[in-house]
């Protein structure tokens, strides 16, 4: 149950999206500039860096609706997704992209904890500044995000078919516009 | 010293904003709607809960700014903001914005600790829906400006005259524009 009257049958963040648009507006715009606009960094790599965090974070609907927007970046395959999620050092991604997530997840944790040496093994594995900038912030606004998503006590259905729609829509269309337009059939029968 | 190339000389988080601004853009509205815009919480309540939370991140920058934001917009006296920022329970603060503080200092933990009784207590207190999700979306917004702040390895000076100035300017106009504009001097020295 949520904590306050949201609007029923939006899952996870797009009820709280559709409870509050001012708000909504501004969040929207700042996921899709991170994760959808052009970028030295794949689309693909930013949603496993979201993925990663929201599964640190363990926000379900965060977890799985960037999970399944990364997996259809990767044309379906979840592979990748799964190693990220458990355990990203022996994932089959790139070293910077690891040295990347090593950031995003002490970030997650702690901005304070990122040393110097962290920043300089991305470096080394090529990773630019603004890559550097770009994965602190996506992991400081998914910080928020599942925050937001918990906090307000939303719905975070278990509907495979419903995260992979909302992921390929993601993927596709990004995120300034609404990926749950309508309330989800299942949350009147939930 | 921060972890990448930030324009010198600017304290914080305009140091992020001045570098990407295409996402300070977002990330200001965001703040200014959530703290400036008209609501049923005054602005001092907005910002002793940003406050609250970046004292709990630890985020000094953050903390100073905001804290700052509140002094002005209590008539310069800082009672209040020292007391939220040590024990809110013993502060002069009414017993909404108490209900409300415990919930931003769950969500800045951990999203999942609200509690339905949390929720009923601010209830009890007369806070409405809006006011809920605005608090839940306060803390979580911090949550991520203070992992921004800190996981770049901003400069974050010991000025008080920087921070009352910015506080005041912050608390006049809000935040859509930056209140960073130029280097501070004592950034050179420093």
């Amino acid at each position: 149950m949520p904590h306050i009257e949201l609007p029923e049958g939006y899952p996870g963040i797009s009820a709280g999206f559709t409870y509050r648009p001012e708000t909504a507006k501004p969040m929207r715009e700042l996921a899709h500039i991170l994760l959808h606009e052009p970028n030295s960094l794949a689309p693909a790599e930013r949603e496993l860096i979201a993925t990663h965090v929201s599964a640190g974070n363990n926000t379900k609907f965060c977890a799985l609706s960037h999970g399944a927007a990364a997996t259809a970046h990767l044309g379906g395959d979840d592979t990748l997704v799964k190693q990220v999620k458990t355990d990203f050092t022996s994932a089959e991604i790139s070293p910077k992209l690891k040295a990347l997530l090593n950031i995003a997840g002490k970030v997650r944790q702690d901005g304070k904890l990122v040393t110097s040496a962290d920043v300089e093994a991305a470096r080394r594995e090529g990773a630019t500044d603004l890559e550097i900038h770009d994965t602190v912030l996506i992991a400081a606004a998914f910080s928020m995000f599942n925050r937001y998503v918990d906090g307000l006590g939303t719905w975070q259905p278990d509907n495979s078919e419903m995260y992979a729609q909302m992921g390929k829509h993601l993927a596709e269309e990004g995120y300034r516009a609404p990926s749950v337009k309508h309330p989800v059939e299942e949350a009147v029968a939930s």
